[in-house]
């Protein structure tokens, strides 16, 4: 499959338009249609990016789904999303596919705006159970027939919000399909014990044996009568005869394990449970990558990659400075060397957030708690209050989730956890799902809540070692993105906590940034500089607490302020900023604040996404100008001391 | 039990100042000390309110759990926490349990700086086995060998995080013990599958008959060389003999189901399981509100009660104006009498948010997801989409564990989701895990959510009616209080989005007021003008959007402006006040704010709570007082139009 992927002419591919050309072919169609696909899947990712190994997984599922069940009739609903590519191929998207996660083309995750055949926009796991449940229940309201099914990987059975779907679902009795895509592990290797069932499903033979002869014992051994009785208890024998008795016991009928990649035996089962009238989970094997031998071997690499060489498998790259979220994986081992209390934890994603090193060096006080954030955010603060130092490493959009257990279970008690928020802020071509921009809006509201965010790599490592010094809960907030460029220190140094510093000094006008804003804020002062316009740049460092004297000093000798944050503006940064000035009495204390503003931002570069909202170097010196060219005469104005 | 509980001497419970005491005690004795405790319980709860069902309920368990384990060396956590009665009165804290929920009294739920027996605070459900988890890990760390007890209501087992706690914590092989306190109802009839389930088990006697019976025939019929087979399959043959195999499949080992009022019983099992060094269930049964028949019979109207009669069980109250709560369940039913497409969702609150009535009038149209918040709201989610109008009925606090779902599958999406947040500010003796401080901030940083809150119950009525008008999510939010006693138009009126109102004019000063706040401002003008003072009070009615217009023309025709909310000051609706004033380049577009300061609030009364925080009539009219007085030149100055 290796070298001539892009040789082969899809023959079958070509003439799907929509799901209702698939529903045609030969089983044997169908099997050179999935590759095909696969095909399509791997030219395009290698191109654009994107969540190659799982999408590869499904695609046999996703043709066999096709074949028997006809959306936008029937709801199909994919669990995080990104399972979806070969099902946009296969739903009017197979041109425009090679737009995939491109700014304006087609989005890595099913999106309602974009087809009729997506029911609803996903990009975190879990939900998908719980949406279905919805879906099921209007169909019941509305007196239709059609089919509800949901697609979950396993990985999504560690989301508690997914146990909480199972619950209501399969107690609600509604014709439901669940397939489980059981590719043993979600985007790290699949945690718990739920993953230590399913595995115990996988390799049961010696249960489906012992079933066998059991069976053969009651009917041929003791009689027809004895097998009679046996029938009656039916229901308690399940656990010992059939391997999903869990589910069962949950209230859905279990099929399975199936092998997801037999196109033949997809079909047959889901002919088969089409009938059926009640809740039920079909549990298919699949293989990450399947069907792309570097990402088989190495599933985590390509659950998420930039383009790569399809031939090597290797990512396109020039040599750039290490990401945050390396300089924070690297800064971590160095303290836990140092700190036997300090303790790690991941939702999922221990390459993701940069813990690999630490999870090698420290396996013991490394902990992957799988797709379940609230989960991993309590037993930090359970740690925490037995004195350990946890460090929770969680995207930004992923914290959401464990947004009450962040306040409730760690900051009401004032627990020294560490949130390591990596991706705050614009991730690009993940898109809505995924942009990191409420943090600083939400954080800054929560009660002894230190909250961080690092100008520089240098500036990360420093900001780690001192929240490791404070006897309270903090959070560091960074960009997906490299860092600058900067040396890093070789022993980091404590930052004095709300103590922010000036990047440059300036007359004209004072620009406030934090974290990623401050080099655009530099580089914008640079270029305002060419002008002559004279601009300080004061790199806040702190959002709380706020260096209220550096800030209100630096704002009263410029008398014009502009604050720039990656963040949504209501209730962000310079919302603070405001109240500082407001609660300060500085009169005349109003801020240009550039930001995120009121609406969830779509997918592309996040360069593109930056430049968009005006947050580079130009489009924040472009507002600086503006601000000065709009009443030149206020230029002479200083913010007053007196209250209004 | 019901005439003498008075009267009853209580001898034993004198006698203990701390476990210790407790476990020199025969059984004789531990029964009469729970009948004791029970009294006591009941006692102070009639004179204090309270969580009453849910406590009786535990008594024996605790009892026996103190009698075999050894806290603070031991580890007990409760999950929610109001189960924790008494294990405050047992460990040291007996005779100040009469303070209980008062003002500087002792919390309704476990608090680590009240006793050093409380190892961590608890509020909200579901976090107790992730807790449990990270102090066994810590056990693990320190070399320690004392136990780590986590007690779960069956209610708690409908909340996602407790999935995930369990799926951590079966894997981790950890010596762990969750006591499951089976009362087979949390606060409303417990629902879902896992609830079916547990009720399998306790009928189960079909499934214990015909487990001695295969047993027999295995040994006896079949002779010991089947039954060596047999045994060898335990594992797939527990689910047959065992009730508790999905327990087991998640890496328990089963006890039970249990009598949880037998002390015998339970000592003796808590002395079996001491031994173990796994993760173990027992599964206790118990009766909520059992000793007191008033709660027994209507264990709901008890699970959190004001004062009331012992004899009669009933609540003491003086005739008041429906609260908050009742106005908006009525408001609903009649809306939804109009309109099929109204549905109502709760988690496990039909009776706190008001939705009885309509549970009962609208069976099919109302859906209680158990202690599901996230589920709820994606399941409300799922409906929406297909063009259904959900409202979700659900307290400030408590939707704090959706709040990733509130932004990624309703707002992103967009869909007409209407939130009914109750107990939005101040609650009052539940203390800082229930105060609603936070949802103005979060919710407004939200795009596409519309953000009400009523001044009055007529306006409740109204909001509500008009959020049902809008294609788009929204939030109302209201206080835990009673109406103003307005009179409620028999026809709600729609409300234009966006538009606030002037409640009275004023020269001096503008207090712009939201919600709650909106009639303390209104007397607190009335204070002022007996003053001299002339102060304007504007009802905001919207939080998001703002009325601009209307708030920034008074605001600059009274040049001194105060906002009052009841809610977190850091990027609350004071916060959104001064954004819209810097954005539109108001000059001097100060305010002062009032609400809830940068701390997490304690319990005692509304009242008290909120007179604290200077949110009231007097605290207002002062704190206008103060701004005039300060510098009483700029009483002249007006703000400018002019942007700095």
């Amino acid at each position: 499959m290796n070298g001539n992927i892009m040789n082969k002419n899809e023959l079958i591919l070509a003439g799907i338009e929509s799901p209702a050309d698939v529903q045609d072919l030969s089983l044997e169609a169908l099997k050179t249609l999935s590759d095909e696909i696969r095909e399509t899947i791997i030219r395009t990712v290698a191109q654009r990016g994107g969540h190659l190994a799982s999408s590869l997984g499904v695609v046999e599922l996703t043709v066999a789904l096709l074949k028997i069940f006809s959306p936008p009739k029937d709801r199909i609903v994919f669990d995080v999303g990104h399972q979806a590519y070969a099902y946009k191929i296969l739903t009017g998207r197979r041109d425009a596919f090679s737009t995939l996660r491109t700014k304006g083309g087609i989005s890595g995750f099913p999106k309602r705006e974009e087809s009729p055949y997506d029911f609803f926009d996903v990009g975190h796991a879990g939900n998908a159970i719980s949406v279905a449940a919805g879906l099921a229940q209007a169909r019941c309201f509305n007196g239709d027939d059609h089919k509800v099914i949901a697609v979950v990987g396993d990985g999504s059975l560690t989301c508690g919000v997914s146990y909480e779907g199972l619950n209501q679902a399969g107690a609600a009795e509604k014709d439901l399909i669940i397939i489980l895509n059981d590719n043993e592990m979600s985007i790290s290797p699949n945690v718990g014990a739920m993953a230590a069932y399913l595995n115990r499903i996988m390799t049961g033979q010696i249960v489906t044996r012992f079933r066998a002869e059991v069976k053969n014992i009651l009917k041929n051994v003791m009689g027809e009568p004895i097998y009679s009785l046996a029938k009656q208890f039916e229901d308690a024998l399940k656990g010992f005869i059939t391997p999903g008795k869990l589910f069962e016991d949950l209230g859905f009928k279990y099929v399975g394990p199936i092998d997801g990649h037999q196109v033949k035996h997809l079909v047959e089962t889901f002919k088969n449970i089409k009938r059926f009238r009640e809740p039920v989970l079909v549990h298919a094997i699949t293989c990450k990558g399947k069907g792309y031998c570097q990402a088989e071997q190495n599933p985590s690499r390509f659950h998420g990659v930039g383009p790569f060489d399809i031939e090597t498998g290797k990512v396109h790259s020039q040599p750039r400075p290490p990401s945050y979220t390396t300089v924070f994986g690297k800064a971590l081992v160095k303290l836990a060397s140092k700190d036997p209390k300090i303790v790690a934890i991941t939702a999922a994603m221990e390459y993701g957030t940069g813990l690999a090193e630490f999870a090698r060096l420290f396996p013991r006080r490394f902990f992957d708690v799988g797709i379940a954030e609230q989960h991993g955010i309590v037993f930090a603060a359970g740690l925490a209050s037995e004195g350990y130092h946890p460090v929770v490493a969680i995207y930004s959009t992923f914290i959401q989730r464990g947004y009450d257990h962040l306040i409730h279970d760690v900051c009401m008690q004032n627990f020294p956890v560490v949130f390591a928020m990596d991706r705050a802020g614009i991730v690009g071509e993940d898109g809505p799902t995924h942009h990191g921009a409420f943090d600083i809006a939400f954080a800054r509201s929560i009660p002894n809540l230190t909250v961080m965010a690092p100008a520089d790599e240098d500036q990360l490592s420093d900001m780690l070692a001192t929240a490791l010094t404070l006897n309270s809960p903090v959070s560091i907030r960074y960009a997906r993105a490299d860092g600058l460029g900067v040396p890093i220190k070789k022993e980091p140094e404590l930052i004095p906590v709300g103590k922010g510093r000036m990047m440059t000094e300036g007359e004209d006008l004072l620009i406030i940034a934090i974290g990623s804003m401050v080099d655009p804020a530099v580089q914008a002062a640079d270029l305002l500089a060419k002008k002559g316009i004279s601009a300080g740049v004061l790199d806040a460092r702190f959002i709380k607490p706020l260096d209220e004297d550096l800030i209100l000093e630096k704002s009263r000798a410029a008398g014009k302020v502009l604050v720039v944050e990656e963040g949504i503006l209501a209730g962000g940064f310079g919302s603070a900023i405001l109240e500082l000035f407001s609660d300060k009495g500085l009169g005349g204390g109003s801020a240009v604040r550039m930001g995120i503003s009121d609406a969830f931002v779509e997918h592309g570069t996040r360069a593109e996404l930056l430049a968009d909202l005006g947050l580079t170097p130009e489009g924040i010196s472009a507002q600086a100008v503006s601000m000065l060219k709009d009443r030149p005469e206020s230029k002479l104005r200083r913010f007053s001391s007196i209250r209004l």
